[in-house]
């Protein structure tokens, strides 16, 4: 195994980011990774990129995209205005899940909200998903919310 | 009762949303409402009235401030580049809450993320807040996620 690098996220990673997004039982009914691109991926991937409070971030394995998250960092007048880390769209490559790719990817997405001046840093996932459950666990984190949605 | 205004906060409104956030048993020991504002509130202003994707706002009863909740608008990949809304920080003045006033905020604020193209709106609500639940759950939204957070 080479050194695995993580680092932002460039258009030429897009396509292996929403395969990796939809290579999920969950993700599987939402996504489309045909080529080319459907247009909402890449026009979500520029605001992203030019919006300097998101970070969409990559793990990389020499010329591989092992794995992929996005981080928000949110200004809220709560807590004293402090600065929250939001993390969403996690996923590492089916096959590399036993190589602790997913806790390096975590604990370096932790830094950068740490970097940013981030009090808390928080994430939300669906209830069925067991195994993210011990995951977020195991990294201290505390299952301490409710998390709603509505489709509009 | 004149008619509740929802609009975008101002400056000027910042001290009167400190106090709804503080005015709460959870919010009591995390806030400091205390004038002048701590220079974090002020920041915190600031950095969210100068985002695009970011919308604070308030419920306005005449000269009172009776409302509060923060709207991000958050582009991300999944979903196929689909945008969501995130509401926080929600509270309704104490002596107010039983005028209908948080259902008519939450669904101008509903209305602001599908006017922003959002096909999600989302939010998380502490485990222990069991009136909120009901609240969230009474206007549409499901409890299909755990939401995790981690102090830095």
């Amino acid at each position: 195994m080479n050194e695995i690098e993580f680092r932002r996220a460039q258009a030429s990673d897009l396509p292996a980011i929403v395969a990796l997004l939809a290579d999920d039982p969950l993700g599987a009914a939402r996504e489309d990774s045909s080529m080319p691109l459907a247009r909402g991926y890449t026009d979500a991937f520029n605001a992203i990129d030019a919006d300097a409070n998101q970070l969409l971030a990559v793990a990389v394995d020499g010329a591989d995209v092992i794995g992929t998250l996005q981080i928000s960092f949110l200004a809220g007048i709560s807590r004293k205005g402090g600065w929250r880390g939001q993390i969403e769209a996690v996923r590492v490559a089916s096959g590399r899940r036993s190589d602790g790719i997913g806790k390096k990817m975590f604990e370096w997405a932790v830094e950068q909200c740490r970097s940013r001046g981030c009090g808390v840093v928080q994430l939300t996932t669906d209830k069925g998903r067991a195994d993210a459950h011990r995951f977020y666990e195991g990294l201290g984190f505390a299952a301490s919310h409710i998390g709603y949605k509505k489709t509009l």
